[in-house]
């Protein structure tokens, strides 16, 4: 079935899950984080993310690539920001060849938890949970990264929402 | 002095503008824009949009890439949809080399009609008479386009605002 990566982009922090979907499971491949220094400029930052994307996604080479849909109520100026980071990683995987899904945070909490209106605590704690984890994945974009990674698997399994 | 590329970013239409700076003043080297088709997917939008500007970029070979600062005051899903174009745009301009400068939206407007509340139409008209353009560059993308690159010209030849 091949690899699956789960992507949370963010111009400081990108936090990313490579599972591994067998017929009997799954398996936690990868998880970690892209980080970009605050004192370069947004330009460079964004060229810095996507070359360490770029980078991993040429390790794994997952098949699909799983992200969060976004939805900001707080300042525009950070949705653009987050856009911006978001786009440059949308890119780095069309680029690698990957299918890109994506999911409303609605299905993702209701996917690892069952419960749509599920705390972020509560999501990361079923991450581990359903993973094995030996602690919890930080920093939080790593564990949404892994829940949207888990939510693809529980949603493909089983034939679509 | 090399070449100066202004740059409107979005994922439907985003306009360029590329402007030669001489001792004697600036000349129109060439403008318009890329648009990307309405049924792909915003993945394979951005990846249109940021090899096709790249094709731009390495023809061109700008120094300097000018963009507006994005405010948006409308809903935050438009920043998030303008703010990964304009991440993939910043990608590729950073990417070929060129040093990439930002200006306001009240920088361009009194960089180009001396006037900080200017409408878009006096923008546009301006434009037209500073370049000489036997007609009114369209669509407005490309007008802003050639505003943030005029802009960057006065500034950069007046030392800054």
């Amino acid at each position: 079935m091949g690899l699956i990566m789960g992507l949370d982009p963010g111009l400081v922090v990108t936090g990313y899950g490579i599972l591994d979907v067998t017929d009997d499971g799954r398996r936690v491949v990868a998880y970690g984080c892209v980080r970009t220094p605050a004192g370069s400029s947004q330009p460079a930052r964004l060229e810095m993310l996507y070359r360490q994307l770029t980078a991993i996604l040429e390790r794994y080479h997952p098949e699909e690539v799983a992200v969060e849909q976004l939805f900001i109520n707080r300042n525009a100026s950070t949705a653009v920001s987050v856009g911006q980071a978001r786009g440059v990683a949308l890119l780095a995987a069309v680029q690698s060849g990957a299918r890109i899904v994506e999911y409303t945070p609605l299905q993702v909490k209701l996917g690892i938890t069952g419960f749509g209106r599920a705390e972020k605590k509560q999501v990361q704690y079923m991450v581990r949970a359903i993973l094995g984890l030996p602690e919890m994945p930080r920093p939080d974009d790593v564990a949404d990264a892994l829940a949207v990674a888990i939510c693809h698997c529980h949603y493909r399994a089983g034939g679509g929402l």
